[in-house]
C-alpha cells in the first residue's frame, strides 16, 4: 500500500518557502488594505524613491522581477498617479522613473504596514532565533541569486 | 538626501521569502527540465498518488492553492495524460482524481529532481543549521497557516 501521509512533501524546503511566501503576501495585503499596495508595488516605490531617474531594466534587477512583471507593476502605479515615466517616447523601457508627491505620500503611509508584516511573519519563531532565521534566508538567497531566473543586482550608487 | 541603499528592503523577511521561493522554482525547473514539471504540478501528482479518488477541493486544500490555480494545474496534467478526472459530468470540481500509469511513471522519475532541489536549496547553509532552518520555516508556516488566503489542510487519512 502506498504511503498515505504527505509529511515528506510538507517538510520540503521548496514547499515551505512557497507557503511562507504566500503567507507573507497575505499578511502584507491585510496590513496594506487601506492603501491597496502589493509587495512588488511597495518594493518598486521604495527603489524609485531612493534612485529617482532609474530605468525599468535597472529597477527590475534591483527587485529581482522579470521585465514583463515590472512593466505591469509600473503601469498600475502610473495609472494611480503614484509615479511618472519621463523621457524616451519611442522606447518605454528607456524611460526614467520618478515618484509623484502622491507616490511619496503612499510610500510614507505604507512604512508601518511593511514593518508590521515583518513582525507578524517572525512572531511564531523563538525570539532569539528570529534574527538567525533572517540571516540564513539572506545567506541562501545571496548564494543562490544566480539560480533564479531574475537575479537581483543592486542599483549603482552615486 | 534620501538614503540610497536598499539594505532595509533586502533584509525584510517578506522580500527574502519571495526571492527564496523564486530561486526554489528556478532550481526545480532546472532539475526537472526533461520532465517539464513545475513544483505545483509535482505536488499535485504526489497528493493524488497517495490519495487516489481525492476531489479537486480537497486537493487544493492539501497543497494550499486556490481552486482556480488547481483547476489550471489539473487541466495541464490531464492534457498530458498524467491523470484522469472521473465521475460527475455536470460539476468538474466534484470529479475524483486518479493518476494514469504515465502519471505514476513521471512522478517516479521526478523523485530525484525533487530531492536534488532540496539539497541545492539548503547547500549554502552551514550543514548543522539546515535542519534547524527547515524546522523554523515549518514552524512559521504552521503557525501562520490561516493568514494565507489558501490555508493548507491535510487530506483525511483512511
Amino acid at each position: 500500500m502506498a504511503k498515505r501521509n504527505l509529511e515528506d512533501l510538507y517538510a520540503r524546503p521548496g514547499f515551505l518557502l512557497r507557503r511562507a511566501h504566500q503567507i507573507a503576501v497575505g499578511i502584507f495585503a491585510e496590513e496594506c488594505a487601506s492603501l491597496g499596495l502589493t509587495p512588488p508595488q511597495h518594493s518598486t516605490l521604495m527603489v524609485i524613491e531612493r534612485h529617482p531617474g532609474i530605468d525599468q531594466a535597472a529597477l527590475a534587477r534591483a527587485i529581482g522581477f522579470d521585465r514583463a512583471t515590472v512593466g505591469q507593476v509600473l503601469e498600475g502605479l502610473e495609472r494611480r498617479g503614484l509615479l511618472r515615466r519621463d523621457g524616451s517616447a519611442e522606447d518605454k523601457r528607456r524611460k526614467t522613473l520618478v515618484l509623484t508627491p502622491e507616490g511619496r505620500a503612499v510610500l510614507r503611509n505604507a512604512a508601518g504596514a511593511a514593518w508590521r508584516t515583518s513582525e507578524r511573519l517572525l512572531a511564531p519563531l523563538p525570539a532569539r532565533e528570529r534574527r538567525r532565521f533572517v540571516e540564513l534566508l539572506a545567506k541562501l538567497t545571496g548564494a543562490l541569486n544566480e539560480s533564479s531566473r531574475s537575479p537581483v543586482s543592486k542599483p549603482p550608487g552615486r
